[in-house]
């Protein structure tokens, strides 16, 4: 093996730029050649591919984003959009391919493996933490940092009013931001995709808490779960309080990644090189039970991922 | 003079811990009393007060919130509440009172000083930065860097996509925060209530943009100017753009206070107690041209206070 | 069961906070009393606890330090000192122990369960993460962070000037904060005591990356490993490079925790709770292998956790 | 006036980048072309130099450090140094030049000017706030913001324990970020060049506290003032106490600069431009009683700023 592939793809997320930089270096040392591929599968249908040496990572570690750029591509879906990018593995020489990304990026990869035969290897990159064959993504964990930081200041405020605070957190289809940063944050309710729940329920819990004494309640709400401005208009109609809405939206996308995005991007990035030169054909490298892992692409793509029930429950014990 | 009470009032905005700590430490060390009241002028009306001692500031100047509450007080506004208030006045044997807040406040205030003739000195408390007699409030340079904290965020992830999103931030009816934010963040658009805008204007704006090469755009919208919900829809029905909008709302009343915010108040409240010393009526201290001056109450509540555009002509320019 | 206590011990970090909540919680949740207990064990031999109430610990989850304070008690080692803690435990009727902190709190914790029997749950909290039976201790995530965003600000200098950076960081006789930070702040050098360095190593490391072109290099020095402000002195007299030192000393033991700690000290609290009302004796709670689990004190005491060398080795190959 | 050169130089401060920013747009918008200069006067001499276009200074707001590298030039202090770079003022055929730094950059500039009579503009860039014509520098007030989140993590611990911290600040022979940092910080003492002290005074007033019931102290040093090593041996053979020292140093230099800080560089870059193309020969922007304001460079170089001892006392009056 001599020369490979990298991109990003699909909704950015933070540690993207440390996973680049652990593939580039540690393909570079063992004497390997890196070609960049921007803009996700768009850039590898169209040739936007270019050599990376150890310099074009320096300093990147820390960035938000992805120095490649990263884009959901409608082309790659099609037959002759796979065709051309077959054309540049080709005209690159390219013997492997990593993609950094979620669900819809491996699919992607996962066919051109099939169709084409080019060895791909997975990291998982997204905030959303919605990935089977590994307990972390790249990004989730600023993402809830960034959602728990929003909530501690609300948190300051809160205990300045009598009010009720809604925040929305991203997570697609699943509930992971919502319980980490609920829990995390100490709030007193957290609404997800994966636990039924009724307006009802919640304004009598939060009618309870204020007979009990409460001054301010924090409500997480989920993207999947429901849109936090209704579920905010609903519950002033029902009980009249006060209740102030923050969107966090894609601000959890971006920021500083913290040490443990950093670290497990630096060792998803090494590990997927490592793969690569013994011959894995179609991998994603993750963390499982603390350990770093590999798992057959098709696995991954054909498990759903869902939230902890268990930990859901503490939060919600530990905010009596 | 002998002991003065202290209260915070209306919305909480970050630094108020540490003008209180700074009236009570500079009051004690002339030998002052100080009464503490809780949750505004509802507590000036219930009684809730207690006396403050050194220790009771102590470890509170990084806090976000105000120790003492705050509250919109709708008793107040009525002859009743205010003579039950002055009850409280005499009882606590009360002959000044320092009021940290914002316009509402200070009206409330200013016809409690003339009604009774406590000498009041209001200290400007609030993240809108919209009370005349001072060029800059408590909580606002704070609340500027949080907001600038979430474009930077989002600037992350929009150098990886194509799009543009909208940042929608407090002011009331003002566009401080949107104007200092939107040029310190390098936002392509400030939209704010003081200077008129059309969608077409901003969607043109947008389109020449992208048509130049940028990949990304953020709008920083000022409440005050319209929902940065609707304006997002607005823009994506003309441009076809893909466009994501950020609420922040209250999370920009919380935070550790910023450096400044933390010296302002120290600086403010140690001159509104220098003030009632020397026999001050109603006055309120404020920041002017970098010094710390006094303006009489009647005068603050009877100015409106508006943005530099200027500033705003600047960050347009800076934004090209 | 009916009445536990709980008390923070040894040198504080953050989360111990979120592990006292959800101590408190979790026991009341279950129809237990909580006596919080100040000063580590010196509040035990003098009596100083009073009953802890839901409202005891709200709005701490996000606070630094101890409620509780903590401190290291030399009274505690002795017979006559422990004995007097017992007296205590009588008092309070209590009948189970929670105690947050290290090595040398579960020490302490041991022989007083050994001597008079009352059962008593270890929770692992240090920034050093230098305790065994867990893979993380609960202000490790957060002590790195700190370091981390550290370096990223050294970074930013760094990369307009031609220089070599030393950041002298915490962890006793180990090296778990150095890699770490290290790793994820892509430092170019890592000295830990677990692995043997020489000056002259480090400088012919130095020259190498400056002839290759490197602008400027950040080296991590465990405390550990030896004197920042020392290595650095040797640097400059073999290399005549200009060195600069940050020794970040005790701020990396303060700050609001990060969500991780703040998830893992929620977890580890409760579990710590369930085991004493399962009938444990002595047992040390902690998370490995990404599960929460229980290990026998004296196995906790009896072993030495060292660095990963791998993760040493995977700094070093990404720093090229 | 068709083509201005702008440089960084002399120690970096965060906000450079936005003065880059603000100048290269402020003269593109009015038809100007910007030549960007690299590593200060070294890149003058040596005609290190390119074009720069809006693009050049995107999404680079918020980032520390500069990204025209900054240098001390032994080389500029001599005839021929600057005779080298008057000919490659001529080869580019720049008609002004913008000088963003400190003290000594503005000497060079000011000589070169006087020799050679190319128009000059400074822009007071430095963390140590030491310049004459200004209130405020680019830097200062991210720097006292740094410091001050350094003491907020270090009074977390503290309030744990019973000890006495030391933080040293930057500030090379003035107290400005030490006076600043330790007001809004709340440290108990202020050690700074302007004002003298003993460390009898210093034992002196740390035993008071303690004896008043105190648990902790935090003594901020500015570098000025002492070494904080130093101090802390010597207090902790005085008092025994124990006493632990952070030294910040060249963290304070980095990071994300405040709003503040972009904003001050956003109006002194645009402000520099206008004044180059309205003639000036040889000034220095700076902000003055909350106006931008211009002062000639030589008035600049001749006087000395001192930190204001008022503000210096109200930290101590408020620390009681």
């Amino acid at each position: 093996m001599q020369r490979i592939g990298i991109l990003t793809s699909g909704g950015d997320s933070p540690g993207m730029n440390a996973a680049i930089r652990a593939v580039v270096r540690k393909a570079i040392y063992h004497g390997l050649e890196v070609i960049g591929i921007k803009r996700g599968f768009n850039g590898f249908i169209e040739g936007d591919m270019e050599p990376m040496r150890l310099g074009s990572v320096a300093d990147i570690i820390h960035r938000g984003g992805t120095i490649l750029h990263t884009a959901r591509s409608e082309q790659f879906k099609t037959p002759a959009g796979r065709a051309k990018a077959w054309e540049n593995v080709e005209r690159f020489g390219l013997e492997g391919l990593v993609v950094i990304g979620g669900d819809g990026s491996f699919t992607g990869a996962s066919i051109f493996h099939r169709e084409y035969g080019l060895p791909v290897v997975g990291i998982p990159g997204t905030i959303d933490n919605d990935i089977s064959g590994t307990d972390y993504s790249i990004g989730f964990d600023t993402a809830v940092n960034t959602a728990v930081d929003a909530i501690n200041k609300i948190r300051d405020t809160a205990t300045s009013h009598e009010r009720t605070f809604i925040v929305e957190v991203m997570g697609r289809d699943t509930g992971f931001i919502a319980v980490a940063a609920g829990l995390a944050g100490g709030a007193e309710s957290i609404l997800i995709p994966e636990h039924p729940f009724s307006i009802e329920e919640v304004c009598h819990k939060l009618c309870k808490g204020y007979r009990r004494g409460k001054l301010h309640s924090i409500i997480v709400v989920a993207e999947g779960a429901g849109s936090g401005l209704e579920i905010g208009k609903q519950i002033k109609e029902r009980t009249g309080f006060d209740t102030k809405v923050t969107i966090l939206g894609h601000l959890q996308r971006g920021g500083t990644p913290t040490a443990f995005d950093r670290i497990l991007a630096s060792q998803l990035g090494a590990r997927a090189v490592e793969l690569l030169m013994q011959g894995a054909t179609s991998k994603m490298v993750g963390m499982s039970a603390g350990k770093i892992v590999e798992t057959n692409l098709d696995l991954v793509l054909g498990q759903k991922k869902t939230v902890d029930l268990d930990v859901y429950r503490l939060a919600s014990i530990l905010a009596i």
